[in-house]
């Protein structure tokens, strides 16, 4: 998708923007999960998939595993958006809660695969999900004509592992930057010093993007991404913003984050004006049912001032 | 755009949506705007045109007016909401603000026209305007392999009298129903008269629709159009919700309604079951302001409650 006031706000010669929240689940995390539960043995896939999750991977997992008719047990925490574990279990996969402390989901995880031989798939750590994940950014370059510069959001590292390699499998010249909230920005520390530091106290709004980098994907980051830059939570919310008023597309705060990072201006000017650029908004699930209910409620009392429907 | 949730919740063999909230200004009133004023002589289009309206077709006119590079004054009721006005202005166009009266608008139309021979743009009783707006249903029509059934939203009757003589022109066994809100049902109830009556006090969220139908629609709608059902303001709303959380498309209430419609049961089973289904989106543009204000503010004040962004 396409803005004129995007262009011309960056600059840019084109800024192409590739809509995971219209992917199925509603973000690029079924890509990734489709490839890793397929390419399991048959045996692995009867004994059952785990997961654990707080929210779009729980999604894309359940699917996955509905398309291919196994069975899927969903870690989650106990606080986990009710709207996120619903949609879980209505993919037909069987969620199970566990406290929201860090290694809690690991653990119980853990107990599930002793005790029932079930067969984890790890959100971002993992080959395949992260060579799924990648298919994003092939999509994409090979739908427009170039790319100079792309730009993706990072949490795990999942997506951007695989998009930096499917991106300069494509054409090495293509830039990669990792776009990181500030009060999460366990990769770009890491980025800069070299070697994995894990994050503290995550604090944004950018649900998705609270963990730490992985393992396996630090060093495809190390090697294929240019850089890593961040954003703050203000920035977060004004991408949010321009995405949903003037793009008109529901983007949840983790998929704003790249945006974010190029009206920031902590991208040099050279690397944008007159580029083509390209800017993967990873999905769009955000619960709404307090706005939605509260827009009802004045309707049923504030009938006569209907004119502003902002609440 | 399609939805497989969409067309397992109906049962329609399949669902495509026509999406006019990523039309140019956000609504379909850019087709008509410029089907209409750029059919002017261009000694008409020198004297400057004018406009009236709270709205959407107040921005395609101001952006019509810039690309042909015309002077466009709209008048505006003193109530509309400000990022409307502002868009407009934004377009280059002269705002002049009006009373909220009934009849205000075009009473200061009229005086700017007889004072500066404007050339008066009609939002939607123009055959200009009729048939610009009716491209929208031409290309929805083109582009999929069948409709059996096309639902549009009604207010003025722009919009579904351009659609219905562009659906029935390529093929007239399509079914075109309006949806209008019940809270400003006059066409509705012309239609049931075979007469047209005017909108009394039009107490709807769907500020698109709240006007009469018109003098030059009216007779097409009788002549082409199959149906006009209504929809509750509660049934507007959950069609938006479902627009915004599952299909992750910012939809303004007026273009949410004719999802109500088929969403609402009043449109009768066999004219859905398995049929091939077109729903037009007329736009998307909503002040959000409050909205990511009041997020901005949770996150200054609530910061260790980030896990759900709901306000």
């Amino acid at each position: 998708m396409t803005s004129r006031t995007l262009d011309s706000i960056t600059g840019a010669k084109r800024v192409v923007i590739k809509c995971e929240n219209f992917q199925r689940t509603g973000s690029f995390k079924f890509r990734g999960a489709w490839n890793s539960i397929s390419h399991l043995a048959s045996l692995e896939r009867k004994k059952g998939i785990i997961a654990h999750s707080s929210g779009n991977f729980a999604q894309a997992v359940a699917l996955v595993a509905q398309i291919l008719q196994t069975k899927a047990t969903i870690v989650m925490p106990n606080n986990a958006t009710p709207s996120k574990i619903q949609a879980t279990q209505g993919y037909g996969a069987e969620v199970v809660l566990c406290g929201n402390n860090p290694g809690d989901r690991e653990k119980m995880a853990e107990e599930l695969v002793q005790k029932y031989s079930y067969k984890l798939v790890h959100p971002f750590d993992d080959y395949h999900v992260i060579f799924g994940a990648g298919t994003t950014a092939y999509e994409l370059v090979r739908a427009v004509n170039r790319i100079d510069l792309l730009l993706v959001p990072v949490g795990g590292g999942g997506l951007i592992s695989g998009c930096s390699i499917a991106a300069k499998g494509i054409n090495p010249r293509i830039k990669v930057i990792g776009v990181e909230p500030k009060n999460a920005d366990d990769a770009f520390r890491s980025f800069q010093l070299g070697k994995r530091v894990p994050v503290e106290n995550p604090n944004t709004i950018a649900d998705g993007l609270r963990t730490s980098v992985g393992e396996k994907t630090f060093p495809i980051i190390k090697e294929f991404v240019d850089d890593i830059i961040t954003v703050t939570e203000e920035q977060i919310i004004d991408a949010m913003k321009f995405y949903w008023e003037r793009m008109k597309l529901v983007v949840e705060p983790s998929g704003a984050v790249p945006l974010a990072g190029i009206l920031s201006g902590n991208i040099e000017s050279p690397l944008i004006k007159n580029k083509r650029i390209g800017i993967i908004i990873s999905g769009g699930n955000i619960d709404l049912s307090d706005f939605f209910s509260t827009l009802k409620k004045n309707i049923q009392f504030r009938k006569d001032h209907l004119d502003h429907i902002t609440i």
